[in-house]
């Protein structure tokens, strides 16, 4: 679906013109096209592919969907490929994709399965004519930082999510949803990872040592994005270390609660199991056992037998096992 | 066994042409053959050599087999190993192996122990004649690409087979066989990942930095290859990671199970010892025992064997024993 | 806030000057500027901006602060961001960071979230004129060093903390709390980590292949304050190693300390069975039980029980249960 | 021990000659000497170094033996180390050691602690001239090649003895051999790995880049023995990984398996526990407990306990502890 | 403390000087003086500087000691750091450390913390003056060599330690001890680590790409310590690895037996729970129990338990509990 189809002269929005008009306007050297598609259908990127001049394997990227981010140069064109993280609804996270072709004087995006729109980056470039005045380039690291400012977002929530699940693990009873939940939380972390790790990589070919011809005079733009992604990866790095001691000592701690109860069995069956002996022998019928016929033979058997249930319980608890 | 054994010119068939005349039709600058092989034996491959001119080393390696897939520049040849990965009637993972000889104006290809046929490449190829003119390096693109799309079809089936572990892990019973399937999951995955890895880094070389003077016109080609490769390869490191995860979440799981047993085991211990205690308690022969002779003396005694199980029971089940 | 604003010929302090004049005085060759702020407002940058032609991105990054620790190159000037690590009154690490603007003759360092004043820095440099005259680049090794040197006592303090908790893994019935440390000391470790391996690649920029040429004179002693900072590199690669095992170990001992117990309780219970099961068998109501009528029958029975415990007590004495 | 020393002219052998004679040989340009010793003794090398002009520091090497796979130039000679891997009588790993020494014209192996032979590389290459008229070159090669060979079979031994492992995992009750063994097969792939790996790092300087002048033109061949240890080295890579998998696996196995015994002995105790509760109540020794006078009382009771505990059986059939 | 200051000229010993001299025989370009201290002094240190000419950096790094190992240039300077290491009486590591200068031609050693004397390497220099003669380089390759050979004793009794623990973890009853055995050991290799890893980098600078020119005639004899370093990491690397898995190799082990000795405790208890319920059963006080008067009855009741108590216990037997 076409969003927008607009020529920029000078950094200055000239108009919006006609899909059929594009390739005129970009063999005018003084002018850039800039536009935008949604869920874009094959026919539409066929007449893009027209206009523009694209090469058929980054079209054929586009069209499929389900990419790598990366950055590949066709001749002095650039094919990128990022993606999008969104928490839908029920709070699941949402990869969508946003493809964007850039040329000497053009730039044509194309944003899949996400619902962020991306019209605040043209709004913000059209009132700041000096900068877009830079031309594709430009529009290129718009639309970069753009993306990359949203994982932000996402990273801080995972940040605080990791938080509340750390001070869950050393209380008791709760282990079993610990694990659960540490685990849901490693794959979303890895399922960012997976974004922002080949992006990182890709952006670096845009600002260091050769970079291609249309982003020359952004290199410190695109080295900002860089930044982003850097602090980015360097969180998740934190998130996915942390995760796995905290899936360590949720496991240690659970063994240790074991261990307090197997202590907690063994002093309780100690006790019984005496009490429960001297009743026993108390209750054996051997014609010849003079206590049974004491006159407090009763009253003793029970002072000794809590007596002895009171030494072993103290002794426990004096080992700590109680 | 020989599949096929054609010359072509300008990107279109000429002739199919019998094996001896092979050399004759390569010296000529303007077209190339393109000899496809299966399971072939050391004849064949003999014959071959002479034809073509092969180097002794690779012909070996052809010959040998199990080699690891690689790229291999003997003077202007290129000789290629891959990898096939299919799945058996009985679901099990089978390697095979296609190696491919290219030079200046010929493509060899040897396919051994795989099913797939590799007919579709040459039929796809000579539907379009445009693409075939780009010679020997291009027909080596088309075999790569076919081989390297049914990987994926491998790998999506593992990721399915991992959803549906990961769901069993969390379900209490089946850690057992959730163990073995991770472990055979596992090995499969490792098994694919090292068909996988050297591939990648053999195609590398066919796009960047000097390449072999073949591949030399169809680097943006090799480079989506390698796209692919670099996809997969991030898939298997995902499924790697999960399952090392999954396996530590599985033991977790048992060892939480476990507790909550030793729990209950505790609990109803607890509350039988102190039954049994009262009941060894009553059933003392000593005389005298004034509480035996009463009327209700015995379901009082009942009374306070059930009130004290009754209150055992409430204080595990409030601090979560039961 | 504005802390210092001063103007230096030759190593020696010519004089305070106003902010406004900053402009004037950068133009002339033999003189360099040294500004500090602290916790600067927007305004204050702004202004700093204007007065020396600080680079847009290089502010925006001063006034968001929360950046990764990093060294930036706009045209001839440096952006450097070091973070500083402080124990607050709680022991509590707390990060705060230094954002340094170096031309070929300024230096503006900004100070945020930190206690620790930079002044002592200045007032060492002014001491010794014949280092202060290698100019900016000194004064840019100055700050390094003071904040790298500041890392050391924190490293220290956690190397105590983790031999304090080496010693108390080994001792039974702490392992509940052991855990709580170990993972607490791992997070702080790994935080100080996160701003010292970025530094520490940073810093590499400026005495190691190409350097900045504001930084050309004093290679030798960027290297001293990256020799400082490996060392602390090592520390902390240390340190999370052993951590890891210290984690690793005490889950060790929790089920050795359990195994030992589950053996105690193994003994006694089989010892407590074998005196009840006596009991029982002499409890029973048979007609014909000859030895219940026996004279000595009672202290024979208790002797066999006693006897019986004393052999089972002794036996698992021997193989180490008990 | 001396076994041989030829010379030979034009890749054919000339004749046996004298251990003194070899300088006068060495020095002419259209011969090369080829000398094999075996547990040489330092007078040997001694004599060795004499007539070949070796360096101090490889003689060294070579007499004191236990040196790292390594090759290494001294001027225009290569001193090359290699390790055997051979089972001796009791399956135990013996890692013997082969020294080479290679000049232009000349090469000198000492073999130590190995039992097997490398007689029949002589005979190999000298049954095909055409190959050894290459020089000493590919006198090196066919010793690299004839050692490497044999880690195959050493390899295969290792992958058989883990799939056997890996069956008996999953078996109850061998855990305990089953970690002595993988422990012991961990072992002996390291000692393996750590004959492999200083040798593939070797080798890699045989073919690519730069080479010493005496392999220039056999790169073909010493690419083949590079890809043969890189073969072996991923397969190393997998069996180790797999072993520690296969570690992890069998302690989930062994809790697994306590996990169910425990299920087992807390349903057994249950059921025991409520049949001798009930004993022990109507083991009571109260004076009004009318059942125990009804004429059915003892059946009855007997028919609950067994049907207490017929109940309970079921229901922990149900729930999977039995 | 001074212990040498002596001036060579070709090798040989020319005389002991006074420090006061040093400089004006370090001008002559035909000598080359050598001087060794122990825990020097800063005033020795500032007498050294004032001499030789030393760099304010090194001079500081000397004074403070607990440096990271390492070769610094400053201008024509080398600045060495190396670790020693040592046993104690009481068998701890003890780590020294030899700070060393080296210029055209002079060498000042200053050896720190350390009981082993250097004087050896400088007997065995003078008893070998072609060596010598190649100056202040050679003299720094003795000092490495000498230091370096040190540490292999100290890796081969690592070793044997490693080998006698690895024996004892597959004894029952020891696990405490091994895992404190093995976490030492651990922490022992770690730091003779810590002492080679930054070595070995430092080293490759002397003998690898561009050297110091102090350096240049001695190469092969650096890659010689370089290649004792390399020995010596791997070793290190194989311990660690070793004692990783013997750490997990004992926690199995006690897992192991903890399963075992539940299985014990579960099948002890099954037969004493069902010879109890028989008792208990017989020992109720029901009036119409015929089988207690059968003259036979109580005998046949022992019988009964005795014979389901052999049946358990064979049952046990056969599935492995007992
Ligand atoms: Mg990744
Ligand atoms: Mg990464
Ligand atoms: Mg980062
Ligand atoms: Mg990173
Ligand atoms: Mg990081
Ligand atoms: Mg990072
Ligand atoms: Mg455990
Ligand atoms: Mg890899
Ligand atoms: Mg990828
Ligand atoms: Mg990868
Ligand atoms: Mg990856
Ligand atoms: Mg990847
Ligand atoms: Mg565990
Ligand atoms: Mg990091
Ligand atoms: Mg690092
Ligand atoms: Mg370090
Ligand atoms: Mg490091
Ligand atoms: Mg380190
Ligand atoms: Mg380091
Ligand atoms: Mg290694
Ligand atoms: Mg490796
Ligand atoms: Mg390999
Ligand atoms: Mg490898
Ligand atoms: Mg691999
Ligand atoms: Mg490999
Ligand atoms: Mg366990
Ligand atoms: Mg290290
Ligand atoms: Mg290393
Ligand atoms: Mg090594
Ligand atoms: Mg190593
Ligand atoms: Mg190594």
């Amino acid at each position: 679906m076409l969003i927008n189809c607009v020529v920029y002269q000078e950094g200055k929005k000239l108009s919006d013109i006609p899909v059929e008009e594009i390739s005129r306007w970009v063999e005018r050297p003084d002018c850039f096209v800039w536009v935008a598609l949604r869920d874009a259908s094959d026919e539409e990127l066929a007449t893009m592919q027209r206009e523009f001049g694209l090469h058929d394997l980054a079209v054929e990227d586009a069209s499929h969907g389900q990419q790598r981010p990366k950055v590949e140069e066709y001749a002095d064109q650039l094919f990128v490929v990022m993606h999008t993280v969104e928490l839908d609804a029920l709070d699941q996270l949402r990869v969508g994709e946003v493809d964007v072709f850039v040329g000497r004087n053009f730039v044509l995006s194309v944003r899949n399965r996400s619902r962020h729109s991306l019209l605040g980056v043209r709004e913000r470039a059209e009132r700041e004519p000096h900068l877009l005045r830079h031309g594709a380039g430009f529009v290129l690291y718009a639309l970069l930082d753009a993306v990359v400012d949203r994982y932000f977002p996402i990273i801080d929530l995972m940040e605080s999510e990791l938080e509340a699940l750390e001070a869950q693990i050393f209380e008791p009873g709760s282990a079993r949803t610990n694990v659960q939940q540490l685990y849901a939380l490693k794959q979303r972390i890895m399922a960012v990872r997976h974004t922002v790790t080949p992006l990182l990589e890709a952006v670096a070919k845009l600002w260091s040592g050769r970079v291609p011809a249309v982003c020359e005079g952004n290199r410190e733009y695109f080295r900002d994005v860089y930044d982003h992604l850097l602090r980015i990866h360097a969180s998740l790095d934190s998130l996915r270390d942390t995760i796995g001691t905290a899936i360590q000592v949720n496991l240690s701690m659970v063994t240790i609660e074991e261990s307090e109860i197997t202590k907690q069995l063994a002093a309780w069956a100690g006790i019984f199991a005496a009490a429960t002996a001297f009743a026993g022998i108390w209750g054996m019928n051997f014609e010849h056992m003079p206590e049974l016929k004491w006159q407090y033979g009763y009253p003793l058997a029970l002072g000794t037998i809590v007596l002895t249930c009171v030494l072993l319980y103290r002794r426990f608890k004096k080992v700590g096992w109680l």
